[in-house]
C-alpha cells in the first residue's frame, strides 16, 4: 500500500507526538518538519533524518512530496496556515481547537470543498478505545434515551496566556458530546472566573442545552488540586461513566435508573423509585488514540472513508466555543449557538 | 448533671435517628414521642418505654416535662410546629431545611428572641469530625485565601414529591460553606432540569458568588448512577478535598497551587506555573455527628454556648434556597440573595 | 409465628450486637441477658427491660423461658457453657472460634446429637449478601474449576492477649473457604511472627492445600497501617474478587484467564496466553448479616433447615486452627489437618 | 562531557527500551545493536541509523568504539555474554535476573574485578523516584526499626517457558528489600504452585527471614485477575505503603503503630493499643527510571560513583532465587541462603 506523505508544522508540545505516530505507522510517512524555532526543529530533525526540515512553513507547503499537512501551531495561526495548505493542494489535519473564529472555520470548509481536499480536526479522544466503546454503547440504544451528560475535567494545569481553560480543555468533552448527540447545542450558559493575576478564565462550568430534553454540563478547571476525568451519560434505562484515569475499568455501564409509576397510596402523585442492578465494565483494548487517528486520516484521504472528526465537527465546536466567550462577556447569560 | 428532656415530633425517616441519639446520650433524655401515623408511633414507643407517646403534637407541646422539641416533620409544617413550641416555652431543634420560606424563618428567630428560647437547625454535617477538621484547616489560614469551593453531591436518589433536589441535598453543602465563609452569598444562578415525569427538578448546578472573589458551585443530582461526595476548597496556598465516602482519608490537604511571576522570556506576559507538594491526610476521629449535635444542643440550652448551626444560619440557608427557586423560574438568570 | 426465645451470655464486644438483632428481628425474642461484669449487664439490661438479667450463666440456663442460648464469651469458656446449655435442652449459637480444641468441638456435636438440639456457629460472613453472591457464583460453575484462593485480611488491630491473629481473624476466611470447597484442607503451613512484646503472633500467612490442585492462602495481620479485605477466587474460566471494603461494588467477576495451546512457532513448548474480557459487578443487596444469621438460626431450630454454619463446620475450622498452632510450633513445617 | 558509548545485545522486549533511553540521554551514546533475529535487528537499526548493527554478538564485542555493553538476552545466556564482554574490556549492564546460577554471578564479579570493569544489574525499580523516596524514608529512621515487609505483585501475566513467576517478578521486590535492609536474608520458604499445563510455577509466596526480627513476604502471581502492586514496610513508629499503581500518591507514610504498656487492670498482661495519626503522601517527581539508571551507569563508569545495583547485589539476588528453587523442590521447606 502507498504511504500517505505528511509534513508537520509546529513542533511545540503536541506536534512531536503526531510526528512520532506518523513515522511509526505503517500507513503514513513523515516527510517534512517545520518550526520557526530552530532549536525545536533541529532536535526533531535529528530524530527523523528522512524528513526534510523547513524553517519557513511556506517552503514545506511548496514541497511536492508532501501530500498532507499537520497544523500543530498556536490556534491564532490555524486559519492562515491551513488555508494556504489547502490552496497548495494538501490535505490537512488541524490541532484542536480548529480555528479561533467561526468564520475562519467556515472558510476552511469551503476551501477544502473547492479544492477537493480533506480536513480532519485533531479531536483525539474520539479515537480512544474507551470513548469508542462509550459511543457504541450509546448508539446501541441500551441506555434508552440520553437524559443528561455531565463531564468533569479538572486538574492543576499550566495557566495559559492565549486561551482560557474552556478553549484549552472543553474541546475534548464537546467533541465526545458531538459524536454522541450528532448536533450542536441550541444554547449555553457559562459560569467562569479567573484567579491567577493574568485575567484569563481558569475555571468554568459550561451548561449546554441540546434540545429534546438533553442537557449537558462541563466543568473545566486548572486550579483543582486533584485530577478528575469523569464523563457521565445518564439514560432512561442505563447510565455510563467513562473515567479516563481508571486504567483497568475506564467504562462502566450501570443498570440503574429511575422508575415512575402510580402511587399505591392513591393521591395525585406518581411514585418515583430507583432501580439498581449490575455494573458491567466492558473490555477495552489498549491502543494509542493518536496512532488510530493518524491511520484514520490516511483512510479518509485514500479510501474516502467519512471522517470521524471532520471540518464540520470542528466548525460546530468553534461555534460553541465562541458562544462561551459571549456568555462570559454577558456574565453568564444564556446565549444561542447559531 | 441535669439531662435535657426532649420530645421528638415526626418519626418518619430522620426522627428515629434523632430519638436514638437523644436516648443514648448522657446529656439528654428522650421523654416524649409524636407522629400522626399510629404505626410509626407504636413502633418507636415500643423501643422507648420511658417516653410518653402522643398522637397530637399539641399534647406533646403541653407536656411540662418536655423542655425541648425536635421538629422532624415535612418542611411545610416546620414553621407552625416550631412556632407553637417556642410559644409553649420549648427550645427547638429543627430538621433541615429550617423553613419553607424566609419570612417564616425570620418569624421564628423573632419569636425565639422574645421567648428567650434556643433554636438549633439540624445541619448535621457541621458536627461531623471530618467537616470540623475541614473548617479548622480553613480557619487556620494554611490554605491562604479561599478562591473557590466546588461540591459534588450526586447519587441515585429517591425522587421526592414535596421538595426538589436542591432543597433536599444542597443544604448540606450550603451549611458547610456558611461555616467556612461566614456570610450569605451576594447572588446565585441555577441550571436545573427535571427528567422524571413529576416535573420536580432532579439535577441542578447552583453557582454562588460570595463576593471578594469567592465563587462556589454545588452539583446535586438524584439521577447519577454513581455516588460522589466531593467538597473541594481551593486556596491561594493550599487546597483541601473532603470526600465523605473515603472512610480512611476523608480530608486531604494538598500543598499545591498556582504561582504567578514575571515571564523570563520577557514579553508582557506573566508566567503562571503550578507547584505540587505533599499531600497530608490528617487523622479524623470517628464519631457520630448526630450524637455530637444532640449534645451541642444541650450545651447551647444549658451553658449558653453559641450555636454552631443556629436560627440565623437556618435563615441564611432558606434565603439561598428561595433564591434558587427564583433563578429556576427565570431559566437560570442571576438572582440577588437578599 | 412463634418467636424463638433467646438468652445471650457474654456482653462484651460482640454480644450486644447479637442482642440488638435478636430483639429487632420479627423471628426471635430477646428474653435473657447474662454477664459476670455487673456494669455491662446493667447497661444492656437498661436497654432491654423485657429481658431478664442474670449474673450467673447457670441461672440463665435454668430459665425455662429460654429456648436457645447465644454463647458470646471468651473462647476458653465456650465448651463448658455450650455443653451445659445443650444438656439443659437449649439450642446454641456460639461465637467464633467455636471451641479452643478439636475434642471440645467433637464433644459438643455429640452432645447436640444426643440431646436433639441445634448448633449454629457465628461464622457471620456467610450471611453477608456479598459472600452469598460469591458462593453462588462459584457454585454456578461459571468460574470453571477453582484453582486458588487468596485472601488478605489486614489492618491495624488491637493486639489481643488470649488469641493470636490467626484465631482472631482467619475464621472469617476459613469459613468462606469451607462454604466454597465443602471440605477441610489436607494440610497447611504457617509463617507467622510476633512483634509486640507480649509474644502473641500478630502477623501470619496460612497456606492451605485442599487437594485436587486447590491451594489457598490467608494473610492476616494486626500491624498493617492500611486496612485491606481482598478475597480472590481464581478459576479456570473466570475469577472473582470480593472486596469487603468496596461498598458500591463488593463482588467483581472477571472474565479473564490463561489459555494454553500449541506453540505456533513449533518447538516442544505450549503457548500460554492470557485472555481479558469484561468485568461484571453484580447487584448485591445491602442487608445486615447478623440479622440474617439470627433469622436463619430460628429457621434451623423451627423448620429443620440445614444449618449454613453448623457445628460440623465449626469443628472443621477448629481442626484447621489447631493445625496452625502446630505448624507455628514447628517453625512453619507442613502439618496434616486430621 | 564525553558520552559513554554503549552497545545493546538482545532486542526482544526490554532491550529496545534501554536502547531508546541510551540514545536519548545526554550522557550516553547508542553506538551498536545486536540480535540474532534479523527482523528485530532491522526494525531497530532503522530507528537508530547511527548505531552499527551486528548479527553476531562477538562482532559487537570486538567493536572498539563500544565501551559498555547492555546484556538484554534470555537469562541462560547472561553469563557467557557478560563474561566475554568483560574479557573484551567492556563495562556491562545486565538485565535482571543477573545470572541463572550463583557460581556464574560470582565468576562475573571476579572477572570484573580482575579486568577493572564495572557491573551494573538492571534492578530498574531502584531508580524510580517513588522507590528512592521509600528508601530515603526508611534510612531517615522516621519509621523506627523495620519490623516486616510485605509485597504483593500480582497480575494476569504471560506465563513463560524459561523462568517461573519468582524469577520473573520477585527480583523487583528483592532488589528493593536489598536496598532497604542491606544484606541477604538468612533463610526462606516458598509456597508455590503451577496451574497452567506447562508445569512452570505461576503463583508463589516467598517468605524471607532477614534476621534481627525482620521478616519479609512476597506474593507473586501470574493468574490474578486484578493487578496489585503493594509494597508495605512496617516499622515500630511509622509504616509506609508504596503502591506503584497509584500515580497521584505512590508513597504514603502512616503515622500509625502499636504501643505496648502495662495493663491498667493490673494482671500479668501488657496492654497493647494502637495509635492512628496522620497520613502523609510526599511529593514524588515523575521521572523515567530507565533514564536515571542509564545515567547512573555513566556515572559509575566515569566518576567512580558506587553502584546502586552493582554485581554484588545481583549476586545476592541470584542466591535468593536459587534458594527459592530449592525450597520449591523440598515442598516448601525452610532453606538457608548461603
Amino acid at each position: 500500500m502507498q504511504l500517505l506523505s505528511i509534513g508537520v508544522v509546529g513542533l511545540g508540545y503536541w506536534g512531536p507526538n503526531l510526528a512520532r505516530n506518523i513515522a511509526a505507522s505503517g500507513r503514513t510517512a513523515l516527510v517534512a518538519l517545520c518550526d520557526i524555532d530552530p532549536t525545536r526543529l533541529d532536535a526533531l530533525a535529528g530524530q527523523y533524518p528522512n524528513a526534510t526540515a523547513y524553517h519557513d512553513p511556506q517552503d514545506l507547503l511548496e514541497d511536492e512530496q508532501v501530500e498532507a499537512v499537520v497544523v500543530a501551531t498556536p490556534v491564532a495561526t490555524h486559519h492562515d496556515l491551513a488555508k494556504r495548505a489547502l490552496l497548495a493542494g494538501k490535505h490537512i489535519l488541524v490541532e484542536k481547537p480548529f480555528t479561533a473564529r467561526t468564520d475562519q472555520a467556515r472558510d476552511l470548509l469551503e476551501t477544502a470543498e473547492r479544492m477537493g481536499r480533506v480536513i480532519l480536526v485533531d479531536h483525539v479522544f474520539l479515537y480512544s478505545p474507551a470513548v469508542r466503546r462509550l459511543i457504541q454503547t450509546v448508539e446501541s440504544g441500551e441506555l434508552g434515551s440520553v437524559q443528561f451528560i455531565d463531564s468533569v475535567r479538572i486538574n492543576l494545569g499550566l495557566v495559559q496566556h492565549d486561551v482560557n481553560v474552556i478553549w484549552d480543555l472543553a474541546p475534548h468533552d464537546l467533541s465526545i458530546m458531538d459524536a454522541l448527540i450528532g448536533r450542536a447545542p441550541e444554547s449555553l450558559m457559562v459560569v467562569g472566573s479567573s484567579h491567577a493575576s493574568n485575567g484569563i478564565v481558569d475555571m468554568a462550568h459550561v451548561h449546554l442545552d441540546y434540545g429534546q430534553g438533553i442537557r449537558a454540563s462541563v466543568h473545566v478547571n486548572w486550579l483543582s488540586p486533584v485530577k478528575i476525568r469523569h464523563f457521565m451519560v445518564g439514560g432512561t434505562r442505563r447510565s455510563v461513566l467513562y473515567n479516563d484515569l481508571d486504567r483497568s475499568e475506564p467504562v462502566k455501564i450501570y443498570d440503574r435508573g429511575i422508575e415512575v409509576g402510580p402511587d399505591p397510596n392513591g393521591k395525585r402523585n406518581l411514585l418515583v423509585a430507583y432501580r439498581s442492578g449490575d455494573v458491567v465494565s466492558p473490555r477495552v483494548q489498549s491502543e494509542e488514540p493518536l496512532r488510530a487517528m493518524v491511520e484514520h486520516f490516511a483512510d479518509v484521504v485514500e479510501k474516502n472513508v467519512p471522517p470521524i472528526s471532520g471540518g464540520d465537527q470542528g466548525l460546530r465546536l468553534v461555534r460553541i466555543l465562541e458562544a462561551t466567550d459571549e456568555s462570559l462577556r454577558l456574565a453568564g447569560a444564556r446565549v444561542e449557538v447559531r
